[in-house]
């Protein structure tokens, strides 16, 4: 047989693919950063292979989607929490963006944010911040893939201080990565409906549907965003931005909290996408997106872990969990959000929503191999009934062992391969005490 | 300086005390089982020890106390998962328990779920569980501190087959277990107002009075509970359990979802305590407490992982995030359970809320040593601002690095000490199967 460039063995394979294929005692060849073949051990053995990862008895899956990133806000990781939101933003979140936001603080900040997701077995995000281009450099050179939005926002922003030139700085981001990388796609994200004209809107999404990359934007995310765009447009934001004619299946819905049937109906129409972040929507008290209804109407919906400036975190294994249990809890119904639709939400839902789904999301003969092993060698994680069950239920970011993205081993027995982690953390440190510093100097 | 035991250095001490005392840069001295000092480095360094732990930077904390477990199910964990409730009650764990539970498999899920709450940080666990004397055999040999109840029900149940026996059963655990060792308290334990008498419950709490220790009851979970009750006894179950006279400052509420302000007046003026359980009140969508409303009229609020058939894990950090969010997301206000209040139900009140808060739940001197670091040189715990966020927010259980209980390392580098962690894993495993045999076999 031919030889592959890697054989993950002795696992529980989930491949994710339409029919639940589920394999015991099996595993996956990798070559030239894609799947090659997956099935048993017994057949799988007689690839020669130039590395030979042992999965332990684990389950072999394909790595985490997360659909809602601020890479660069990992630096106000816990700066301030358990506030209003509007004092959170203007007294703490934006003056310290104000102050520290620089091409060398988002790139330290994404590879923070990316060191975090690869140990924890995010192989895939889709992200959204200014002077993205940095963003992506950090992303290209640890080995993640990344769907990376140039922000738009209608006033002076890092790297874009007139606003006047934000749809022209998207642009160029988006020419400049169209084909530079073949785990990169660029994207716009436009900030929000109430921090863009209509003419910024549309003419963002004129220039994402004219390169055919995704356009982002938050929408619906807050009570009183939904009564304000009320009182300006006369009508809510989901149909706001449709009236602009921005919905369609190249646009991700970022957060989509205060939705209606009318919104969920228009969404479902145009097949546009949501990343559902409870976590954050939960903390900042935003309020429960009716995910439920969304998924009854055939809406794909993804997940996402938000910025860590309000989660605090990139773990997808604790929103999966908040996810599956918030909507049970609101409805007083324990069979919603079940532990397999949560799961594809995390996986192929995730990729489907963000345009990735034919090469990423599932384990399948043809696809990128981006896939994970979690080790299940833990007493937290035995017995095993149900490998979902433990994923969603009980599994944490700290039980990924082996992560492959494009084929390459990205995190080899919970140690990072790409990047220098204690080095990292030591860089992080030292920009925290600026960080801190400033916000005292300012009391 | 006198010799200590154990000197843990090197970390920010996060004492939990009344005045909130945190240092930077320093440690705990324990000898004899209990703190003897604590302070900067500079100071504790003259004390000759005969073992020092490394912090690394890390925090110094109490041990986490869970306020309500059912040790033994970890056996079931995953079993079944999004059900309704009754289903997954009377077809799968009920069932499950029929046909599984004896003395040994008691021991043996017992010993999982104390390596598991273990490596994660918590040293003190309230149970209720039947056979409870194998459950006290397995936390006293692996070092565990906890409140063990003996289960009172009005039906047949593992342990004691004739419902009349059950009081009894509960004064003889009782009574052996009253002084055999300094980590054990002995308790009773009602499972809840509907399938116990009126005169069950009033025996069981007279018994526990008498031998001064905490009488735990499952009150107010869910609504139908809550309906049935007014129907059948005219009031609320908190109202019914108070006209029995059950409610004490040594009477811990499991769950006390369905309250109302008369009920939250009750509860506050006989002092009576409450275990909060947001995971399991949320994944079996039995509602949200209004625990900000306890807390405002005085309430002392614990927090409860519940059993392992139900989250489905012991971990308290799961715990501590998900009440802090569920709240804020209800209530939408982002302000109330902050971090510092979170992590005192997860340590200085939960031990309150079983007794034991002159001895453990906070790092005083003259306390007991119940300890653990948490290891902070993680991505995904940096930059760090203000270490209780982080906890609260962004910690995980595989982030506690040493646990001290009594004075003891019962985890040294992620390691336990006292447990033999693979072969417990193993024995779990052969358990499982059996199990889940037995479940297909009635396919």
């Amino acid at each position: 047989m031919e030889r592959v460039d890697c054989l993950i063995h002795n696992g529980t394979v989930l491949t994710m693919d339409a029919a639940g294929t589920r394999v015991d005692g099996g595993g996956v060849a990798v070559k030239d950063g894609r799947i090659v073949d997956l099935g048993s051990d017994a057949r799988l053995r007689s690839f020669p292979a130039e590395e030979t990862l042992d999965a332990r008895g684990g389950i072999i899956m394909p790595g985490l989607v997360n659909a809602h990133t601020h890479l660069p806000m990992s630096l106000f990781r816990g700066l301030a929490d358990d506030l209003p939101l509007e004092q959170w933003l203007n007294e703490h979140i934006f003056p310290a963006e104000a102050a520290h936001i620089r091409p060398d603080s988002v790139a330290l900040g994404a590879r923070l944010s990316i060191a975090e997701m690869l140990l924890g077995g995010t192989t895939t995000c889709c992200d959204g911040y200014f002077l993205a281009n940095w963003v992506a450099e950090a992303v290209e050179e640890a080995g993640l893939r990344a769907v990376l939005g140039q922000g738009v926002i209608d006033f002076p922003a890092p790297g874009v201080s007139d606003p006047k030139e934000n749809i022209q700085a998207a642009k160029a981001f988006v020419e400049q990565w169209q084909a530079r990388s073949p785990r990169i796609r660029p994207s716009i994200f436009c900030h929000a409906p109430y921090t863009c004209s209509a003419e910024t809107l549309k003419a963002a999404k004129q220039a994402a549907d004219e390169q055919g990359v995704l356009f982002q934007i938050h929408a619906a995310e807050t009570q009183s965003e939904t009564r304000i765009c009320r009182e300006t447009h006369g009508c809510s934001p989901v149909q706001y931005l449709d009236r602009l004619g921005l919905l369609n299946r190249r646009t991700l819905l970022v957060h989509a909290v205060w939705v209606d049937k009318t919104d969920i109906g228009i969404i479902a129409r145009r097949a546009a996408r949501v990343a559902h972040c409870p976590e954050s929507n939960m903390k900042l008290a935003s309020g429960i997106a009716p995910i439920p209804d969304m998924l009854a109407a055939g809406v794909t919906v993804a997940l996402g872990t938000d910025g860590c400036a309000s989660n605090n975190d990139l773990d997808l294994w604790g929103e999966m969990d908040a996810a599956a249990k918030l909507h049970k809890v609101q409805r007083l119904d324990s069979t919603v959000m079940d532990a397999g639709t949560v799961l594809r939400m995390a996986t192929i839902d995730g990729a489907r929503a963000i345009g990735l789904d034919r090469e990423i999301g599932s384990l399948e003969i043809g696809k990128q191999a981006d896939l994970i092993v979690v080790d299940t060698n833990q007493p937290h994680l035995a017995p095993l009934y149900h490998p979902r069950s433990h994923l969603v239920y009980a599994a944490h970011a700290a039980d990924v062992c082996h992560v492959l993205i494009a084929g390459r081993p990205v995190v080899r027995d919970r140690q990072l391969q790409t990047m220098d982690r204690d080095a990292l953390i030591r860089e992080v440190r030292r920009m925290g005490g600026i960080i801190a510093g400033a916000q005292d100097g300012k009391k």
